[in-house]
């Protein structure tokens, strides 16, 4: 391992800003969480609930909030967002992996592809024809690229990601391993006793900044294309079914599946293995829980939340029963409350 | 890219029936959505919520049904079904790929493999000891077949399908990218303290014209066989576990689970992130909704659902609270209306 | 295929315990179901469901328990358990591959990586520098695995399981095709208007005896390590998010989703597709079923279930609308109640 190159807190605050408390040329070399640090780390406590563990860790600085700034005599790095200014740190000490231009001897380029001198191609990857890599661009090995996809600058596709022909990417697409960009949706008709696949022949289109999860599935479109946009984030095992459109800034965590031509707006918030059905739309700004489905359109942002809350296994036995018999109470309740109108209009009438 | 072939209007009524409408000669050579079909494009209105986009479409023809026929003046291919009638055109266009003839010579076959010369094996395939594959078969790039397993003819395998050993594939597979037939299910006893594995000794067996989606998994049978028969067409990150039997025809949608030994009929549909737990019989002709869990065993036809309706996270946590005590509620009510039962005869009978 | 190894009923009682009923030196060679059982296999007899079969099996000998051993005359291991009786004989005649040592000559080895001469390493595996693979380990086609990364002894990997960069796994290591380890976890700061990637600088570390199905993906740690303990068993498409921590011997069924730094105890059984949200701690011992959502962190051991149970879909309709207005009903039945409590009062006060 390379030995690492440190920074003073003062050389962190003329870049990152914030103010420096204690000695400011106390040097950092990587960002560590308070529990872990050693000498050397710089830590950052973002929520009150870690303040216990202020007392014991052993870094050597920390990013801490004006707020916070006293509860430690650590030499320290103030500032409003502690947990952002911990991001801009971390991305950094630790930049992204670029591996050294070239075509691996064992790659296997197909006619007219373009692949830009400066991009590494790993051991084992195959560029179909016509298809074009960018410039800067990190092909890890067995990466597989379909006939006339175009991929941008300074990608980072680590190994075993697919992407599928005529597909179009652009500039710095993290992918990671297992991601299947263009694989054919699932498109059929039922022919008299059969089904009948129909040809996907649209292509997935994806923006700059996009980042996409292991072994999550985007699949292309059947006519029109399947398009993500620009700086969306993509967590594992998501599956994005053909002709969906995703805006802008979406995030969108792991597990997640969404059905067939459905339109998700600009700045969403997908919850862990939540569902949206086909051909709906959802609009900006939307937060969708974690584990809920939705099966309708979305118009108006804010969040958005369908769960069956968990209890010990005998308790939801017995109050799960209920729910296919809750028609039959909610017309009970009615007809006690008719019925109890009608008797004390009676009494009240002196009928009784 | 090579140019598309032309076809008029009357060759294609000649080859899949219907009528023609406007000039005949009409020549098309792909298929398009009302909304992007451009001059020498077929078009297709499959639903009324599409009519408004009749007016402005730019393709040089339509397949419409014959109570709409008069809504445009397009050239147009009359018909009864207008979306299975595109199905079958856009299929006739758009004929699957097929790669050249060949063993790339970064391949790797195993002794006593057999592979049809006329079958195509991209770069970087291993094919096992004693596999089989079919004529005019495709496996892509960095395929992997295991030893003994038997693929039929006309398979078209993408880049980075995995099937292990002695595993059986009938004619006609379409498997996409990173799906995985024949992995180890999850047999486990518990030995004291800890699990022991039980060995998945059986195989996969596949019928005819079943398509797999991209990162799909199908496990091998513990002792007996999984099997998935003919026509079956499964969507991406389906998980099928071992000894599952999956009926003709039946269609699954995206990331649905299916636990160990179970039975699903012939020509069931099932909806996205559904989930079928193990042992049980789903009868045929059987719909699951999207996110559904089949916890007891379907002896009918018919469509079944368990889902929890979205709404605001505010009225969801209002209204979720009672799921927990529903059964008191119940209870509720029943006491209730005793108490009301007797207060009305002990006044009926002038006690009070 | 080679002749397999036969057994004398003496021989498993003699290694496995039990006591023969029966011809005891009846040979036995593989392990089979009632159903499917011919002559040469032994079969078992778990449960009472199955007794029905025990006349028609074309078995040589069962495994059954004393209690059920006079319901059978065939030659017979008569033991407390009979499933993990099962279990351990067929591990003995089913012992895992192992392929010979050796490099394919397709392999890439990176810088500095040490490997095992009695190691296999599969076509078209690539190995990054510095890597380590322990004795007797067997990585099969186009596996891939990171700079500084230790795989221990006896690892079996199938094809196209990718491990990242500088991650420390036990001894005996089962992973699956497509089992993606120590790809990024989803961490990310809003900065402004768009997203910024948090490096993920941890590892994960696993344990002796796990094994990973297929598809299933492990995030590396943000800044600390994701750890799996020893003989953790995970399935296939499972979801581990980075940070979290799963205790030993805990097994966990398909398409599972853990969110990010979640600690799961020892010995829990966790369910196909259920999820547990980010940030919680599950106690030993805890069972949660198939399908839940656990949103809570749960510190009795015990079963957990939440699940909305699936009814036709008319039914479902009628009593689903309900549950969006629970809250009103349940303040219906208050009001109820306390309008009836006032009436009797005023009646029996004599007001009315």
């Amino acid at each position: 391992m390379k030995k690492r190159k440190n920074y003073s807190l003062h050389d962190l605050a003329a870049r990152f800003g914030g103010h420096v408390l204690g000695n400011g040329d106390t040097l950092i070399n990587q960002i560590a969480t308070l529990g872990n640090a050693q000498s050397g780390h710089l830590t950052f406590l973002a929520s009150s609930k870690y303040r216990t563990q202020l007392a014991s860790t052993q870094a050597s600085a920390i990013i801490i909030s004006s707020a916070d700034a006293e509860l430690t005599s650590l030499p320290r790095l103030v500032c409003d967002h502690p947990y952002l200014y911990f991001a801009k740190v971390s991305a950094f000490l630790n930049p992204s992996l670029s591996l050294s231009p070239g075509i691996h001897a064992s790659a296997v380029i197909g006619k007219g592809a373009h692949i830009d001198e400066t991009a590494h191609i790993g051991p084992h990857v195959v560029i179909g024809a016509g298809a074009r890599i960018g410039k800067g661009s990190t092909l890890m090995a067995g990466c597989s690229i379909g006939e006339g996809t175009v991929i941008g600058d300074n990608a980072l596709l680590y190994p075993h990601v697919v992407v599928y022909h005529n597909c179009i990417i652009g500039q710095r697409l993290i992918a990671h391993s297992g991601a299947v960009i263009g694989a054919d949706g699932f498109g059929l008709a039922m022919d008299g006793d059969h089904w009948l696949k129909i040809p996907q022949i649209g292509r997935v289109r994806i923006g700059d900044d996009v980042e996409i999860g292991a072994n999550t599935t985007i699949d292309r479109g059947a006519l029109d294309d399947t398009v993500i946009e620009e700086g969306v984030k993509l967590d594992n095992q998501i599956q994005v079914a053909h002709n969906v459109h995703i805006g802008a800034h979406t995030a969108i965590a792991g597990c997640v599946g969404i059905a067939g031509s459905t339109t998700i707006g600009r700045c969403c918030k997908i919850g862990g293995s939540a569902g949206i059905l086909g051909h709906l739309n959802i609009a900006d700004h939307v937060e969708i829980s974690s584990f809920t489905l939705i099966a309708k359109s979305i118009s108006q942002p804010g969040s958005y939340t369908g769960t069956f809350p968990s209890s010990s296994h005998d308790e939801w036995r017995k109050n799960a029963v209920h729910l296919r018999h809750l028609d039959a109470l909610a017309e009970k309740i009615k007809n006690l409350q008719q019925e109890h109108e009608i008797f004390k209009k009676e009494v009240l009438q002196g009928k009784k």
